[in-house]
């Protein structure tokens, strides 16, 4: 056995599968298997690396993936929620296995499951293991960015970050969370339903930003908006007629001692420059000085979550045990050298 | 004695000032003192704060201000080079206190002065104390910034950071090191001599994004050319006519493999705007994804540094031991509340 860091990867969606090609590419890395217990039973996956075809095997029961791949560091890609996270973390924890989720809640567990948190982060100290949670957003663009640029401030009297993005790539399941194609009266019935969801993650990146800043957050209040196309709008998944929505506006505004102090707002719409929107990345933080930055496209979300969650390999791998978010660890960097060396002094 | 985190100061001036001001205003964190040298011998200084007048002690003299003041930490804003710093950073780690330093060089010392580095983290491990350099540049424009991108990227082909700053505050130390208000052709002449320097931290910055992606850099080559004013600009330092010297346009370039990876670009001016130049901070990586983001004006220098060194002090007393680099330990953040949970589990 190589002194390679084993990894291997659950989910093999259109993130997981991401991952899988993206460690195949890194230096100090070695695949050693998936799991995806959506799939019959066990089979290889061939894949084209610049060193010839190497095959991989994707396991359908994660016991069996572990006794025989032994990873020393898994990536989870396989839900959103910690409550639906948590079973295979605990399985990998008490394994030995440190473990990066790109489950939106994982990014901030004390945000909505303190309780699960707790118990993820005493199984991973009492195993001596390191569990983070990581992804594009939360995770990076609404929640890191903002922080890290808040450090030149002497102080933060408000931070805004907003996220304009595109849904055109994006499936049903993730349509159909953002209340496309419908009538806006169908999409208030929805919001009020709770069927559609809009973005997910503001507790989490609110909560990321309060813990590193100090603040106290009395209460968080979320709106979802339709977005109404005048125009036809298509994408390989939805047509949207004049007059029908072609996505949601989720904001969350967050409160300390009665006075807005976090304010996150992120449209995602089909076509979004067929309304006229430029997508892109923007922070503004109001204090002393004030702080502007923006970027425009927008990181793309996918590819980020994929490339945070292979980064933060060599962070994880050096953290001391515990359950940690990215305010946590040392900055991400983007793997360019060989893995097992970067992070270390 | 309370249990807020002891700090003190080394240097009063512009820099050292504004630490001591910030830090009287952050929860959890005591001002018990500062030094300065240059002082004939002891003295107070009162400061005026919400909880009213305080009187702090400036000694002149290290060891008594150590023996008086009993700090935990002390924020080091005296000096530009490693050399120039060791020997009160040894004098500290002895007496197992931590260290802030946003003397350029200390940003990464391992860039000009590595045998000096090892020297500090060896007496920083034995002596179970933690030693950081920050500061806004370099320290995090042109390097945390880029390198934090960077994890959202599969990967990275090259790296250029751009800050376009005014120099009109600054005072004659400044405008010297720049080269301004003298003839083109004088400045040549101080760049070939060594009097006219430009930025002070392109190695250090080219070595933290180098060390934090994995690259391994060849050669670096810098660059400082004159910035001519075609019209008179006058500051409260310097009096700039037609034809002469508004600034230096300094850029550096880090080579990999013969191909440049790193490319760093400061142009500092008296009066930017009336060059029709407008100030800002930039970052473009071209990768996969590219990521481009850019903020105008630049992030003020003086207060991000001062703030920087501050706000970084629960990150360096919560860090492990030795010698460290803003890529080595948690995200920087505005201290706005406790700073003795801020960054605590």
């Amino acid at each position: 056995m190589s002194n390679n860091i084993r990894v291997a990867v659950l989910g093999t969606g259109q993130m997981g599968s991401g991952m899988l090609k993206l460690i195949l590419e890194k230096q100090g890395l070695e695949l050693v298997g998936a799991c995806d217990t959506r799939n019959d039973g066990f089979e290889t996956r061939s894949f084209t690396t610049p060193n010839g075809s190497i095959d991989v095997g994707i396991y359908n029961n994660l016991d069996a993936m572990l006794k025989e791949a032994k990873p020393h560091i898994v990536l989870q890609a396989t839900c959103s929620k910690v409550s639906e996270a948590e079973a295979d973390i605990h399985t990998l924890v008490k394994n030995g296995i440190n473990v990066i989720s790109i489950a939106e809640e994982m990014s901030f567990p004390a945000a909505e499951s303190p309780e699960l948190g707790k118990a993820i982060n005493k199984a991973a100290l009492e195993n001596g293991v390191t569990v983070l949670g990581t992804g594009i957003n939360p995770g990076f663009v609404l929640d890191l960015l903002a922080i890290t640029l808040s450090g030149v401030c002497y102080k933060v009297e408000s931070i805004t970050a907003k996220r304009v993005n595109d849904l055109s790539p994006y499936g049903p399941t993730v349509l159909n969370s953002q209340g496309v194609g419908i009538t806006p009266e169908a999409f208030r019935a929805g919001v009020e339903d709770g069927s559609i969801v809009g973005h997910f993650g503001f507790p989490q990146s609110i909560g990321m930003i309060a813990k590193a800043l100090g603040w106290k957050i009395d209460k968080i209040e979320q709106n979802r908006e339709p977005i109404v196309s005048d125009c036809e709008r298509q994408s390989d998944f939805v047509k949207i007629l004049p007059g029908m929505t072609a996505g949601c506006n989720h904001t969350a505004t967050a409160y300390m001692d009665g006075k807005p102090v976090i304010t996150l707002i992120h449209p995602q719409q089909v076509h979004p420059h067929m309304g006229n929107v430029t997508t892109g990345d923007y922070i503004e933080i109001k204090g002393e000085p004030d702080i502007k930055i923006s970027g425009s496209p927008e990181i793309p979300g996918g590819v980020g979550t994929t490339a945070l969650a292979v980064n933060m390999i060599p962070r994880v791998m050096n953290a001391a045990p515990g359950l940690k978010s990215m305010i946590d660890l040392p900055i991400p960097a983007a793997i360019m050298g060989d893995a097992r060396t970067i992070g270390t002094i």
